[in-house]
């Protein structure tokens, strides 16, 4: 077995010697620089690491790693243009750095290698079952976003709501990379579904996770501004949680704060820590992060595979829950 | 075998019984409203056609009809941004109607419920295929819109760069149709070739004719102002084949012509249609549609089928090339 760091070593090689070289090189210029300005590469690991439960030979699963990476980084693209957000990874975002119709077209091209991708090194016997896990997955991401668009305009959202969006939004594409990887590698249905359950309770425990961070996280390790979900009146699990439990005169200080703008960014960050900190809606969405971490690490238990190979998953959730960035 | 209103007419009530009613509506109201503008059908016709020379039960291609239908849409969506067209068949364009952001978005779901409908009744032996064909004309449909988008900046276009642009824009698709249509059909790998030879240069005969029509065609006839591509600076044949022509002395006035901005388009249109006219450019453009025209036809004599059931293919063809609008 591979640590994750080997692991990630490994797609790091096979992603540079993947560039796209093809024409116009206008099209697939952005696509390489997308993919290559880096990440966790937290998808790919988990298709990886779920083949190498049932397979050594992990060189069979490293296209449909790359697949899933492409199709995370054309969701990326896509997202940065809908949300005008000009920086990724601390570099020009794809829109920013090559315009908006150049990442809308690039991004198209992603999606539809990504297919290619998936495709390539799977045997023709599990082609129907990997295309179908890879849709359906892509399907949710597009309602996820949508969900997440129409939060915006919205005031009434509740736990449950955000919890599928999320889900839809982030979870699904890491439970299917891990659905493939263990289907490449021979699964059996049933260790199948208790890694794809696996990765999803894990996909909603680490987007709460963010959520907690963006708000409460140590700026000189999240590597961002802090507060941005605030100055966006996003509907994180924080926001969502402290609407629902403000006093009648909180509610008007809520009010005024999510009306504040542009301005006033510094005075609407505190404002919301302060209630948050006073309605203790950190510690909510602590603890249901917790549950879903734990519910993740619950369904390994369900496999039947010796138990040091599954020493590294939980290793990894384990780091992806104690993360400060 | 059906006649093409017939064909249409099964299409039509299958995409009016095929309305997405998923959530969230904010992501496939949009889809629905594109998909129910209109337009020639050409695309499922084509398909439907090519399946029922080989198999009478057409019911098992409707879905993936309707897959390169949407395909196709998914392509207008993305392509209106690019090319801020806001109208599409009288109508507003989805983004016209819907804004960019949902236009995104909900261009990237038509794309991914393509490849779902494509599935859904191709038997698993074929699925292999019939993606591969599908696939790979969706990529080089991509590279043929950023060629497009590149020749704008460009002088130096030669006729053949501007055959491949729109044989991959265009005609690719029209092959894939037939292609995908005669192999759910259980067509011989012989006549789905020739199938798909004879849609690729009937694709690209039907893109030089609607290259003259925007220019020469009757306005009364062809439902839209005529002269777009010249006030726009198309890279169209005619702009092509005039270019490598001119004069030294015409040189300096075609200069000056692409020069004029929106004040002076009627006196653009005019001034290039003076010069197309003076270099005989629309016959030029005449005789290579129909030389592709014939060259489609020739495909369909190497097929082994039964005379009279390439009747309507042929007539088809012909009613495409005879086309006023």
């Amino acid at each position: 077995m591979r640590d994750i760091d080997q692991l990630r070593e490994h797609f790091l090689t096979h992603l540079s010697q993947s560039k796209i070289k093809g024409n116009p090189p206008n099209l697939y210029d952005p696509v390489n620089y997308l993919m290559g300005l880096g990440g966790k590469r937290m998808r790919p690991i988990l298709l990886l690491m779920a083949y190498e439960l049932f397979d050594d030979d992990i060189s069979r699963a490293m296209d449909a790693a790359l697949a899933i990476e492409m199709f995370h980084n054309f969701t990326l693209a896509h997202d940065d243009i809908m949300d005008e957000a000009d920086v990724r990874r601390g570099q020009p975002s794809m829109h920013a750095k090559y315009g908006v119709n150049a990442a809308i077209l690039s991004g198209d091209i992603m999606m539809i290698k990504s297919y290619e991708l998936l495709k390539k090194e799977t045997r023709d016997a599990d082609w129907g079952l990997v295309f179908d896990i890879f849709n359906k997955a892509a399907v949710q991401i597009c309602e996820g976003q949508q969900m997440d668009i129409d939060f915006e305009r919205r005031r009434d959202v509740d736990v449950d709501e955000y919890i599928t969006m999320i889900k839809f939004k982030t979870a699904v594409l890491l439970g299917a990379a891990m659905h493939i990887g263990a289907t490449l590698g021979g699964a059996s249905k049933k260790n199948s579904k208790a890694l794809y359950n696996f990765a999803i309770d894990l996909g909603i425990a680490f987007q709460i996770n963010d959520d907690i961070l963006d708000t409460f996280g140590d700026p000189s390790k999240v590597g961002k501004k802090i507060g941005g979900d605030i100055i966006q009146n996003k509907k994180t699990l924080l926001w969502i949680t402290c609407q629902s439990l403000l006093s009648e005169e909180d509610e008007a200080l809520f009010q005024s704060l999510i009306a504040l703008t542009n301005e006033d960014n510094d005075k609407k960050v505190e404002g919301m820590k302060t209630l948050y900190k006073k309605y203790k809606v950190q510690d909510a969405a602590s603890n249901l992060m917790k549950r879903y971490y734990k519910s993740a690490l619950s369904h390994l238990d369900t496999m039947s595979v010796e138990e040091p190979k599954l020493d590294y998953l939980k290793k990894f959730a384990t780091q992806l829950m104690n993360r400060e960035n």
